[in-house]
């Protein structure tokens, strides 16, 4: 294994035979009677707490008090900043707890009041209509269990910026169960004229976040959202309204939604020209890239959660995702991808919703190359870095669906590398 | 309609005929173009806060501040109680967020180390076993959304309390994604003796929690769980660990989980003996009724939300579920029972787990009885509560899955009522 250039980078010309790929039979890291462990029993119950009366809506434990969004000062020149990002390293499941969810705001986070909050729809409507939060109440709602994904998650790694943990490197992604009214009911309520074949939504916030969505999508699976994970949106996903638009870019997810305009054509507004749009090599742009590309990432091992239990049993666990559906299978390789193994996939399998995937196997203590790739129902399979960089360059910031790879050392602890 | 001895009971004999039940269509209730409400739009992006940066942990937003496991002063002789129920009336889908599921402590809350805590087998096993937290890391992980019922869930209806909200009629439940391991695993790891028949976990807490559980259902669906809805336990559920017992009584959940000991007959603990026992009317007591049965609440509308819309379209919902498995169909009736209609069962179809379901009517003002019947996969139906007390008398605490009837009055105010 030699290093390239990049500071973290490997060749995969001398790789190591490492780690055997075989699921780990039950041999014992439990400790037996006589162990100092049992010694080590503590008395909890000399003290328990008066219960949750004192905050009758719940708190993490103060164990957990560095599963935040963010945790570091060297992102962003200052902490007060725009973006933050899911724990990725610290979670199982699929269900991202509502406290823990990525969320990046244009302009400050809006402070709407669910009474005085309207909806308009306008534009190429037989009739332009506003509804109250209790209007929408009186339509029939679904649930749904979405991924939603900024268009820039992995952005930095386009140019190898190789950020040093999967919660900056793929934490802008989180999946809740959105409850909802299907847009095309209002939109059915309004009448879209025969000439109405986009949709734009409107943001109550200072950006005044706009995008145009093609009138099919607006009709198929979007929502006008007002709840997660049961309870109300938080006031940073859009509360007290959000459009959901699954599968596609989370930029077109519009928070704090206020409006709804049918138009004939698209608004090319701000943030699909000079945002949103994915610079090539020649440098022509790509447009209305809606669809996030099926994707993975391993959650642990990874530079935020390495091994430090030594060699024996060890679980590899990571999250898949598609736009275009269910995940069908996910591989994970142990050394750079020279062999994969099918992991397993546990849980509910979504539409557009992410998927965990665990990998058991005995770790024989030598350096790891971990990656993993993601399949689709549809048959797209997650591309390696430089296949991605062959057709695209690497000018871009949003679409980066290439493998990541963790490098695993001998001591358990793990980097964000790339290998050529 | 006459009215019982009860304060706000109800005789079934002369109900009027009220409610259309004919699936509404969509009928304009939102406002037109001129309406006074566009002229009420209001200028949110004037302020717009700093973003989520001051709380990396996520909160809710001040205007949901009403939304907690208890807001009544009558519930109890003093507000620090050792019970809190899930606000159901303020919530869709079927995922409770961690900070508003119902718990209860027999003995407050256990503050425990996750570095320091032990998970200890012992009993008739051939390798007494102590696990650390990171122990259990290295064995398979699974996830599973579950409900979890107390069993005293409803038990003040039994002699017809009725108490004025699904919060506190039928709150004593939740249903979240748990991640663990599970308990098959770690039994297999320290040898289950022959002899052994019979599991019981123990908690940390100043109670010591304890029940017995037959070693078939430790063997089948069983978790060790360190997470809900991805992120780890909450200090009121267990923290760091818990037992999860899938379809049974919340009761055996137990948590701090510190001990499993495996035995050849039950323990009779306290909670198996003078609680969590079901005395019958000729005095006679029924034992070990671990499996909580089909059962459902409407949850909207309902004591705590009211009709406040007037006439016309009306969106009735609530949750069903079953310790035997998925919820195959739920009826409701707007007249107290004489006439069904088969309700929508939306979001995904989970085994023992909460099922969210719909009715949309157009309400044309006079007074409504709703009611709603739970029926599974198993083919077990929702009783109503006079079937249920012709069984097993009004003694009980435990076990009511009676159907819950909710008077609608002609200006919307919602009731709980008996009919009979």
């Amino acid at each position: 294994m030699t290093k390239t250039s990049t500071r973290r980078g490997f060749m995969k010309g001398g790789l190591t035979a490492g780690a055997a790929l075989a699921t780990a039979g039950l041999t014992a890291p439990a400790r037996a009677e006589g162990d100092p462990a049992i010694t080590e029993i503590q008395d909890w119950n000399r003290y328990s707490g008066p219960g949750v009366d004192a905050s009758p809506y719940g708190k993490p434990s103060d164990f957990e008090a560095h599963v935040v969004r963010r945790n570091v000062a060297w992102l962003t020149a200052d902490p007060v900043s725009s973006v933050n990002f899911t724990p990725l390293h610290e979670l199982d499941g699929i269900i991202t707890p509502n406290g823990l969810c990525f969320e990046r705001h244009h302009a400050g986070v809006a402070e709407v009041d669910p009474q005085k909050h309207r909806l308009m729809i306008n534009g190429l409507v037989d009739t332009p209509l506003v509804f109250t939060m209790a209007d929408l109440m009186r339509f029939p709602r679904e649930n749904h269990v979405y991924f939603l994904e900024c268009a820039a998650n992995s952005g930095m790694e386009w140019r190898g910026a190789q950020l040093n943990g999967c919660q900056y490197t793929h934490g802008m992604v989180h999946c809740v169960m959105y409850t909802g009214v299907k847009l095309k009911h209002l939109l059915e309520e309004a009448g879209v004229k025969t000439a109405g074949k986009w949709v734009m939504p409107e943001g109550a916030d200072a950006s005044a976040m706009t995008r145009s969505i093609p009138l099919e999508k607006a009709l198929d699976d979007c929502l006008v959202a007002f709840k997660m994970n049961g309870e109300a949106l938080r006031p940073e996903q859009g509360y007290p309204l959000r459009l959901v638009v699954p599968g596609w870019e989370g930029n077109m997810w519009v928070k704090w939604l206020r409006r709804l305009e049918v138009g004939d054509e698209p608004w090319h507004a701000r943030e699909e020209t000079s945002k949103y749009t994915d610079l090539l090599a020649d440098g022509k742009a790509r447009r209305f890239t809606w669809v996030m590309d099926v994707k993975s990432v391993i959650t642990s091992p990874s530079p935020q959660m390495p091994i430090t239990h030594g060699k024996g049993r060890t679980v590899l666990t990571g999250l898949a995702w598609s736009g275009t559906g269910r995940i069908a299978r996910v591989d994970v390789s142990l050394d750079g991808g020279r062999n994969w193994v099918t992991a397993r996939l546990d849980g509910p399998s979504l539409p557009k919703a992410l998927h965990r995937f665990y990998h058991e196997f005995d770790w024989d203590g030598s350096e790891l190359f971990l990656q993993s790739r993601a399949i689709d129902e549809a048959g797209f399979v997650q591309p390696t870095k430089p296949e991605l960089r062959a057709v695209r360059g690497a000018n871009s910031i949003y679409h980066n669906n290439g493998i990541q790879t963790w490098h695993v050392a001998t001591d358990g602890v793990v980097e964000n590398v790339e290998i050529s």
